[in-house]
């Protein structure tokens, strides 16, 4: 099977489950906690779960399916709060729940979803020492989530972040839940230590890459096409990658830190980081643990679905703008 | 043992363990998750799971201490989320985590310390089975407290809550987390689903009456003797049992609700609620559920922790100002 026909049959499966399960909540709380979780979305993080789980034990992606459905739902709840921080009004083009609602409410939301996730993984249909262990690693990896996005937030106010803290970030922010989505779904499966932590490098290597072209998408994608503000890193002057080479390359990006950003300004941005060779860098830097993550799956079993995952792992860095 | 010496030991205890875990964190999101953890407090969620555990099995506390911990951490995140949204700067005599740092920071603390409250369940030593139900009922648990506190909001811009609806929401929001604090300390400790059941009911309708007793302590308190603001609830007009039940006494405390109340205008509301009887009949009430709470402990075995839980629910009404 192609990539692009499993997402969207994988996605379609992911929408009607959380449909059936959020769809038709009562009272303003769980209509909030639902309203992000429904608004569409890859789900990325349940393809990651199902395949890591089918590599390990064909047919058991039916039994580990609530667990799917919890790292989608632990990813929606870091948005809802993240959304309050960065103070973003728009998302999967719907307006964010503290917009649309208000703050506490939001608060209140993304911790709903948050014990909602633990719930998932109690429901699901495998050994307990298996889901103990689930809630161990997607636990610490809220912990680690929490301490990226923290760590984002800090480096806002620094101009000396470099590439490896950057990278340290992100691997946290993003690459810590693609891991904990890879090994939960192996552990949940059956799979072995080695298999585990080769599942979880692979996550957390891919994780890494993906959130550097989040990064680009960020910049280049038009508002339409991601359903986020664009060029928003850029106006806020996060230290992205691409910020954190511009600066190490001597282009000056700090100009673009306003507030109302045409898209010419912002193409004279690109052009000036395409000339410097910036964007050529940072892609470099995807494609090193693009590598690295796809060494990892050599130790799992051949089958169509460990080429899925290696194929996400390059749709990650490939998907448009 | 009384209760007074138990309380006394087991804080001891529990400030000790705590501090060993969160005493010595790097970082301002951990030290801001550790801020109100390590500012003391009565311990006493993590003292039912002590004493749930010990009725059921005698020495079977020390296996789950790290439960213990968990029903503290969790209550400790929903104090640092509510502080948030109900804009209260000081706790337990300290600043409250968003004063001392900042909202973002602190609605991150609480997402971490909710991570370590499930973390803390796993590294329990029980069997796997009793673990991932007790995982079961925090996260529901979770949900029931977040859906209280939304109700405790939504109740401050209605004029026509009742009673019922107050106790409904101050047993999702104070209840639930006594009961899964008793039926946790039970399933760990290897209860029958009977007793379980017991152990639930007698912290909900405990958690009931507590809840009721703090609002007394909120309104008749002193700043110094509470650690928080004097009766925040009357200047903000909350619909606390008290105010429900002045309501329907006649008894109009609208003039009250401003921000800068002195202790003479405070005492003036207090003698006009004993004339009208309010007091005594919120007390009556509370009385009700301490005797519901009281009695689902007959089925347990008669044993010196048995009389301190039964202690605990007198406690939890006579507890001073």
């Amino acid at each position: 099977m192609i990539l692009e026909e499993f997402l969207k049959k994988n996605a379609e499966e992911i929408d009607m489950e959380l449909y059936n399960l959020f769809g038709a909540v009562s009272g303003e709380l769980n209509k909030a906690s639902a309203h992000l979780l429904l608004a569409g979305g890859k789900r990325l993080r349940p393809a990651v779960v199902m395949l890591a789980a089918e590599i390990i034990r064909k047919g058991s992606s039916r039994d580990i399916l609530p667990a799917a459905l919890a790292l989608e739902v632990t990813h929606t709840f870091t948005l809802v709060h993240d959304d309050i921080m960065d103070g973003d009004s728009v998302r999967r083009g719907e307006p964010t729940v503290h917009c649309k609602w208000d703050e506490p409410t939001a608060i209140l939301a993304g911790d709903v979803l948050y014990a909602e996730a633990f719930e998932l993984i109690s429901k699901t249909i495998a050994h307990d020492s298996a889901k103990i262990k689930s809630v161990e690693i997607l636990a610490r990896t809220c912990v680690e989530i929490c301490q990226g996005q923290h760590e984002d937030m800090t480096f806002e106010v620094r101009d000396d972040v470099d590439s490896y803290e950057y990278i340290d970030m992100v691997g946290k922010k993003t690459g810590k839940l693609y891991a904990a989505s890879a090994a939960i779904g192996g552990i949940l499966a059956g799979c072995s230590l080695k298999q585990m932590s080769a599942l979880y490098d692979w996550g957390y290597h891919s994780g890494i890459a993906f959130q550097i072209q989040d990064d680009f998408i960020d910049l280049m994608a038009s508002s339409e096409k991601s359903g986020k503000d664009r060029a928003s890193d850029l106006r806020e002057g996060k230290q992205t990658l691409v910020a954190i080479k511009a600066k190490e390359a001597g282009v000056d990006l700090s100009g673009y830190r306003k507030e109302n950003l045409t898209d010419e300004e912002i193409e004279e941005a690109i052009s000036k980081l395409n000339k410097a060779g910036v964007i050529k860098e940072v892609e470099d830097i995807a494609m090193e643990h693009v590598k690295h993550a796809k060494d990892m799956l050599i130790i799992l079993p051949e089958c169509e679905e460990r080429k899925l995952l290696s194929d996400i792992t390059d749709y990650f860095i490939t998907r448009g703008f």
